[in-house]
């Protein structure tokens, strides 16, 4: 099987470009929610700690199953560790043996803003020039470049309670090569979503639950959803939710994961598969209000290691381990292991 | 974090030794078996395809997080593929972030035979000197060595409906150096059970349904029963059931995939750990016909992948991997990639 390490990942990035990388992503992501119904889904599972979770995100379909681990633990960054860590792998159905085992703390980044991007390029309007992101953490870099390769952006507007985490997105930001992109501190969530077409809410903060109200809700707008994603965490207010047309990945975990879990009555939230595949409307008018309450599906990650996957074969990356027995006679494990 | 691939897991076994590893890892179950209420506990993960079926089992306490990937796949044994194959991963829950990636086909045949030996030091008559093995497949020298580290077994009755399992087995055993063992080749199951004190069934056909039936029962006998281990797949005849005390590991599952799957009432169905903590009485009289519902639990995982990292970090065996980012600001994820 092939090992991605995290020095591998970044060397296939550097190879494509991460741009190219996000964009080749977003219709790998397309492709897989439009054949929705080939996929065995599940809600994630997720052991709970009072300090973190630790989940488990499988997903397949009869060709290649995938799995994710991931953790979500606030308090690592106090001790320079990572918030988020994840790492994938990716199997073949038709004998169940591993094919890939690969880093994701970089992919989820890279996914989670690619499905961003999916959902915007289908519920913000075409014409979204500007942009808010709430929240300069680890994913603010990631869903500029994705949202901005799926839509006009010329504007971003970006709030952070801490000042270095604004500092920090400026001078990624800087590096890009983005000439015509014009960047706007805010001085609070209100401002930034002021003059904003697409917002993004890219919080970890669980004490934050009201972060967005109907008070900054404009028409037009496209909202993305991705800090209420775990149950008892919301970030979007009641009354925005009621204000706004609301789509999720997979209901089935987003009613006890997302926003959603505010309301009892889930029966005009849409999947967003759905939109997809023209078997249920998106925006029907400049001036709806669209809410993509996103909390991560394992299906995006499915996505993600196939892609990572593909590519890495073609280029050549990646180490060859080996994880299971070769044997003369499969029957005779035995022998396998004291010869 | 750890790598310990097949190669590295097999010099494990070889400076420790079989018996002896397998003997750390009964330890090991009993003690966890011993603080069961300290666990997190779900069954496992299972998506079910029409030739196998790929697993996740997760189990964790407030220190380590394990999960195994498992398939379940017959078919591949035409192919020169394993029926089961696994890895398994270790974690610490302080931080979420990985410790150990380890092969885990050998693991999971040295934990499965480790759990039938547990069982059977609480639940088999302790002067057993028979022991009788239907399903001479991958299982059945690991389950010898387990058992015969437990009971003072003289004499294994044993059968397969291939002979060439059976062949392997008797030449696998002839190199075990145990010169008071009597092997006696079964020509039938009945044949096999009939002086058995211990009996050991083994066998991954779901075509046979009725393997042990009420006529192959003598007061005394200890079964353990690993076969019915997925819904719709059982082994043991409904009578056989109804004239057993029955043991299991973790109820919720056991009920949907072992044996008991036959039953509607499960309230007299007694979880082991009861019988290792004295909560509940094992076998009360020498008369009992014992039954070990054994479909193989996550939490034997978690002590077998313990006992494998505490083990490589003391012979410093394994390889260090770097699947997860180290940045120098944990919260810039975006500048870890592209410099």
């Amino acid at each position: 099987m092939l090992l991605v390490t995290t020095h591998e990942f970044k060397q296939l990035i550097q190879q494509i470009g991460l741009s190219q990388f996000t964009s080749q992503l977003i219709n790998q992501l397309e492709k897989d929610f439009s054949r929705w119904d080939t996929f065995k889904k599940s809600p994630r599972h997720a052991t709970h700690y009072p300090h973190g979770v630790i989940e488990l995100m499988p997903c397949a379909d009869d060709v290649y199953y995938s799995f994710k681990y991931v953790n979500g633990h606030p308090p690592n960054t106090e001790v320079n560790k990572l918030c988020v860590a994840a790492i994938g792998q990716l199997s073949e159905v038709s004998s169940g043996y591993p094919l890939m085992l690969s880093e994701m703390t970089w992919l989820t980044a890279i996914r989670t803003a690619a499905t961003a991007a999916l959902g915007a390029k289908y519920l913000a309007r075409a014409d979204s020039k500007k942009l808010a992101i709430v929240g300069c953490g680890a994913q603010a870099e990631f869903q500029l470049i994705a949202l901005a390769s799926v839509l006009p952006v010329t504007t971003v507007y970006y709030f952070d309670i801490a000042s270095a985490a604004m500092r920090k997105f400026e001078k990624n930001v800087a590096t890009m090569q983005l000439p015509r992109l014009t960047l706007i501190p805010a001085s609070s969530i209100d401002s930034c979503l002021e003059e904003a077409d697409v917002v993004v809410t890219a919080t970890a903060c669980k004490s934050r639950q009201q972060l967005i109200t109907s008070a900054n809700l404009r028409p037009g707008m496209h909202i993305h959803a991705m800090g209420g994603d775990c149950p008892g965490k919301t970030e979007i207010s009641r009354c925005a939710l009621d204000a706004s047309k609301i789509f999720v990945e997979y209901l089935e975990q987003t009613r006890e994961e997302g926003d959603i879990q505010q309301l009892t009555d889930h029966s005009s939230v849409v999947e967003l598969w759905k939109v997809i595949t023209k078997a249920r409307p998106g925006r029907t008018d400049e001036q709806d209000i669209t809410l993509f309450d996103s909390v991560g599906f394992a299906l995006e990650d499915y996505s993600a290691l196939c892609l990572t996957y593909r590519l890495c074969e073609e280029y050549g990356i990646g180490q060859s381990i080996d994880m299971i027995p070769e044997l003369g006679d499969p029957k005779d494990l035995y022998v396998g292991l004291v010869n």
